[in-house]
């Protein structure tokens, strides 16, 4: 079994599958940030409709996505790469960049620490207190550029669900500017806010050559199975990219997926109204169940202590496992402890039956 | 529009469609070496069956098609790794390996020259000669690992169709023991012959850890759009090329397709035994074409000589896209001149279509 590099990440379902012997159908799946409105009926209609095409080899320019994308999100064709999901790019990002050292915030995202890897640097954290509520401290981060290549943040940041302001990311970019150092900003959860002007660096990419944003599809229009992600970067870094890749690196499927879904408004109004109200509702539940201290979410996830319960992250991983429920163990995310879980927020009927499983284990 | 890196490559049908203005269906498509049996009844109802998984990430340990590969094709399970596309993993190789030369044959498949050069790594060739019908001197290969830290060889040789024993690919797998060299062998055509027995290298790879083989899975199975291939490797190269990717960078569907595809022992066999009689058919009609010279095929394609007929590459290209026929201008390989095409073995009434148009372009 080619378990070399098993990712310690949400949405595991296949692995919780064969351990525990079920289902995809019956294992309901809070450990991955997915939009609970699932498939777009626009992207169930491209797909079938696509499905002959795939004897062809896939656009390698990604010429439709690439212009919608363009229009989309008010930014540079030519500062557009096109991803197999956005943590492909983070791979590529490194291979070609060749960052000596990087910089983190913890907790955040681990593949940014296994793409640094992977490409040889070696890794610097900025730990995040749990007495601030894991707020990033952007003048502490800025301080810290002297010696690195490359920051990543996490915007809003996986798993806490911290939101920066791009005013606050701009303090990052300058001080990167002075070091020559990359600020890597992955916006991969932005499209959940209902408005993003506040929070994007997307702005910012004219000014700033030394800012790549990566932004991922596969959460906001769930779609994590068929992989589509982009990133935004200077022409310069974008050639360099584009170099360092597969040129038939995204699918056919994926690459039509994403021009009809950018354009199916219908679904991305709904999907943002819905996460602004259910979100808030899950918070407020999860707040009344005692030994719980979830964490004011941003998007669609919530950070939750769980300290007060006497339980760890594992056990209760377990327990709910018992009960068909896979949240996410925090525990080996660096800068977190077995004090926490991570959880989606997923359909009403979905989070009631969390919240009732939850108060079941917990009052135990 | 993001052409930063468009491969000059054939199968470029949606820029060959930007174009000429063209639809997918009204171009024939000779440039891409696809089997021309299509889309099998069992992939197809795997995509359509798996439409709704993709709202799950990939299984990252691709396990059932891992399974199913080491079953098949007779080999260790650890050595595996999945690709999308067998081009995804030479850009994983070089980007981990990080040779500083390495040695190709010219003419041969050219991403191994951009996988290389990617990575950093100057190239180095064997030219191989005209006037031998672009056999591979095996002995001369193998005397030039001295400096090289890879050397790339395409079994059968895409665009040739040179077909290489594994006891004269075992020489150079023994000096490349002596030099400290990876030899890399690309089975990614080897599908499409009734019997490989004699041709693979996949039986040495327990003997030599040197030994890397890339298998695609696109071509034989005709699913270029939905990207799927993989390596064959000692299980420390496997454990070093999965921390160099994405763990999720196989898509659901590929992973569902390719474990249908490898049962599916019907398509296979119909494959090998049309491929078997329309390749020797093309190739006699061909070579009865006046100014024409076929280079005997091995599998699904066909290697030109137009010299004769008084044009180049590029003019016959143009000439038969008038007709709606793409074929591959072979000019831009390293080792080719404007005197050959490629061509890809297809339908007998598409054959048919081909040879009547060259006959017209030809005799007028």
């Amino acid at each position: 079994m080619n378990g070399n590099h098993v990712p310690q990440h949400g949405g595991n379902l296949y692995a919780a599958m064969r351990q525990a012997g079920s289902s995809c159908q019956e294992l309901l799946d809070f450990s991955a940030n997915i939009n609970p409105l699932g498939l777009s009926e626009s992207i169930r209609q491209s797909l079938s409709a696509s499905l002959e095409s795939i004897i062809h080899y896939p656009d390698a320019q990604a010429y439709a996505l690439t212009q919608e994308i363009s229009q989309y999100y008010h930014v540079n064709a030519k500062g557009i790469t096109i991803g197999n999901g956005a943590v492909e790019l983070m791979y590529i990002l490194c291979h070609m960049l060749k960052p000596t050292k990087i910089l983190v915030t913890a907790p955040t995202f681990s593949e940014y620490e296994s793409a640094a890897k992977a490409s040889g640097a070696s890794i610097e954290y900025l730990q995040l207190n749990e007495a601030d509520n894991f707020a990033i401290d952007i003048d502490k981060l800025a301080s810290s550029l002297a010696l690195v290549d490359i920051v990543f943040l996490c915007n809003p940041n996986n798993p806490t669900g911290t939101l920066l302001s791009s005013a606050d990311i701009e303090k990052l970019l300058i001080a990167g500017q002075a070091h020559h150092t990359y600020v890597v900003v992955d916006e991969s959860f932005i499209d959940f806010l209902t408005k993003d002007d506040v929070y994007t660096c997307r702005p910012m990419l004219e000014r700033y050559p030394n800012l790549i944003i990566l932004h991922s599809l596969t959460k906001f229009y769930a779609i994590p199975g068929l992989r589509l992600g982009f990133s935004l970067a200077s022409e310069e870094v974008t050639k360099n990219l584009h170099l360092g890749k597969d040129p038939w690196n995204v699918n056919t499927l994926a690459q039509n997926a994403g021009v009809v879904a950018l354009r199916d408004h219908v679904y991305q109004q709904k999907s943002k109204e819905y996460i602004k109200t259910a979100n808030q509702d899950l918070y407020d539940s999860l707040q009344k169940i005692p030994g719980l201290k979830p964490y004011l979410p941003s998007v669609n996830f919530i950070l939750i202590n769980i300290k007060d319960t006497k339980m760890t992250s594992l056990q209760l991983r377990q327990a709910m496992a018992s009960y068909h429920i896979l949240i996410r163990d925090c525990s080996n995310y660096p800068g977190l402890s077995s004090d926490y879980i991570r959880i989606a927020v997923k359909t009403q009927a979905q989070n009631t039956l969390l919240l009732t499983t939850l108060r079941k284990i917990i009052g135990e």
